[in-house]
């Protein structure tokens, strides 16, 4: 089995996986309402079509005046000024207001022309009727937020590729984009092999198992942005996953087949990769662990990714190489943060050098910050995952990592 | 103004808060199928009624043995075991394995009765068609993944109050768990006032600006597990407000109202929120930038949020404040991690003592990790956040921050 040894990185193995997808480029998009667009990806640049704000407004509640009407005011030396009206909330002001007069004023009110600052009502006496004290001087712009601070009309304001957060999402709405368009989900084919594998609606009888992979890889999807079509188990026969894996490449805009990928009797998913089209298996088998049998391939423009059968591996691998290639398709541009605490690790921990190794751990509350608590577990076992907050990742130039030193626990 | 004066910090203005709010019981929950469960809120604990795996397991290829007729072996002097047979994936081993005998098994195989050990196919040989060299001792129990290994009967597997991850849908359904009870989404009602608002959909004609509040805080809201019900733009009219607030206190589980929190002639929302029930206002004025004018009222088991009315405060509290008292009608029972990363801060910032400030600031990859830089930007401006990754805070104990200090920065 040649192939299998020469383990390529985690990194290395990913690099020369994107290279070989399809290019970042025509991805479909669709038009959707921006209130339900959290999350989504934009598929186009949006420029702003009018300055945010659209108009100078006041930031505190006062007095809107001409600034050098205020210079060298003080409690003992005021500055009087006119009260000459009062500015209405959502309208046009339009009076000009000339030196020596003041108009009355609210946050968010429109700055009248003539005027160009604002004296907070703190810092004024109402004398009279008509007439303020202003006891503090302002500066010109003091308290007035500029036509276009925010945004200019022409300002690229989200570039394509990005992720829509809430911010994005009131931005959108601020500039009266109420639609965005925004890059339509990738379909992710789901296969489970194994004729040991039952249906989670099913009761096993001695021998078989419940099907595990299918729905924690369509969660992981569901979260990164994709479309899980879970398409079953398929039995371990050539004929049974080549005609399955054939329907979803022809479907589904990547496809994920679980067990099956390591180098054994049972061995088929490299074969009907082959099988299926060019270039066909890139990577088999990486320095990991877990998921060292894992198969990195493209079919036909499709990315096609074998995961072990067991689902801490599969998970885990997912993590590192499903979820870089759906936002790959998504054309997520910015190098998104992966969540991670920083947490002392509890015990010391061993690792082989030349593999990157990925250790579930769970967050305690110690007395000085976070402790990282290694959760040990075959990965054959599911709940391993369940007691953990996250993994630790052991570099591959590392021998371990010993008790009490810092590490970055990547958050599930 | 004096309820203005005593300004709590934000830890003690929640911590009142979230004593004031609905005790943790009695939550409401739905059955819903599990695998459409991701980032729900489990109601109840589950407690397993079979234990996993259900039967002992090989974790790899090879040949199921007595491990005491291995003990010794090496390739010079193999152990010679005859092949009784093959354990078929998937069905139950029936054949009682007796000392010097092996049977063929793959990883996933049931370990068949007497059994108790599996030697790898890479440390064995077929000499015979009925015989295998052992050339390498396993010990009892090697390879083999014992029944009830990851969980055993009567455990509870997830306890109520837990967010489902990917890896908790997996589980729940590895023991037949396909339909889950989870506590219904909490119903967060969304009052904008303001005479100048305008919905997006509206052309702003001089003096008015669109609403941004209500879809900023409805993604939050979604983000976070809620459902948003936006009640749209109130008047700045104290009658209007009331019956606004009213119906959103009888409908929805919280009600935010986002402006006329600032103590100016505008200032309604504290006054409606009196008038509605009790305990009524909690804490007006939070030692907070932004955010100051913060308003945290608990109406007859409803809770209330008067939020600034600028997009930036509006959208800082509401994540200080909104976001718990979701979790906490949601009862989510564990501390949920706050995604963060370490970052250098790229310049100094000055705060004042006893106010507890957030920063907004942006990502850069430096050369030696990621470096924090600030992003200017009055409360107002909405696109401040957009150009921002996340938050910095500052506590009140701090004086400001250095330049090249080392802080977390709380991702959005």
């Amino acid at each position: 089995m040649p192939e299998f040894l020469r383990l390529l990185t985690p990194k290395v193995a990913l690099d020369q996986f994107l290279q070989a997808c399809p290019a970042n480029v025509d991805r479909k998009s669709e038009v959707i309402p921006t209130s339900e667009a959290l999350g989504r990806i934009l598929a186009h640049a949006v420029i702003a079509k009018e300055p945010l704000p659209p108009f100078s407004r006041s930031t505190v509640d006062g007095y809107a005046v001409w600034a050098s009407d205020t210079h060298g005011a003080s409690p003992s030396l005021p500055a009087y000024l006119k009260l000459v009206g009062e500015i209405p909330m959502g309208e046009k002001a339009v009076a000009h207001i000339n030196p020596t007069q003041a108009v009355s004023i609210h946050t968010g009110g429109m700055i009248p022309p003539g005027a160009d600052a604002v004296v907070m009502i703190e810092n004024t006496q109402l004398v009279k009727e008509d007439e303020i004290e202003v006891l503090k001087p302002v500066a010109e712009g003091e308290n007035v937020l500029q036509l276009g601070e925010d945004v200019q009309v022409g300002e690229t304001v989200i570039h394509s590729g990005r992720r829509l957060r809430p911010q994005e999402i009131g931005g959108l709405m601020a500039l009266g984009v109420t639609e965005a368009s925004v890059v339509s989900q990738p379909r992710v084919g789901i296969l489970s092999t194994g004729d040991e594998l039952i249906s989670p609606w099913e009761v096993p009888l001695q021998g078989q198992i419940r099907d595990i992979n299918s729905y924690t890889l369509s969660s992981l999807v569901q979260k990164t942005g994709g479309v899980p079509v879970v398409r079953g188990i398929v039995p371990d026969r050539y004929e049974d996953l080549l005609l399955a894996a054939k329907k979803a490449r022809q479907e589904d805009d990547i496809v994920v087949i679980t067990a099956g990928s390591s180098v054994s009797t049972h061995d088929q998913t490299a074969k009907v990769i082959q099988q299926l089209g060019v270039p066909g298996v890139l990577v088999h088998g990486i320095s990991i662990r877990p998921g060292k049998p894992t198969i990195l391939a493209v079919v036909d423009g499709v990315p096609f990714i074998g995961l072990p059968g067991n689902p801490v591996s599969a998970l885990v691998v997912a993590g590192l190489f499903l979820v870089p290639v759906i936002r790959w398709l998504l054309g997520v541009q910015e190098e998104e943060l992966k969540p991670q605490v920083q947490a002392k690790l509890t015990l010391n921990i061993a690792s082989e050098t030349g593999r990157e190794d990925y250790l579930p751990v769970k967050l305690i509350q110690g007395e000085a910050g976070w402790l990282a608590e290694p959760v040990f577990g075959r990965s054959n076992l599911i709940f391993t995952l369940v007691r953990a907050d996250g993994l630790v990742r052991i570099p591959p130039e590392a021998t371990g990592l010993q008790a009490d030193s810092l590490v970055y626990v990547q958050l599930f």
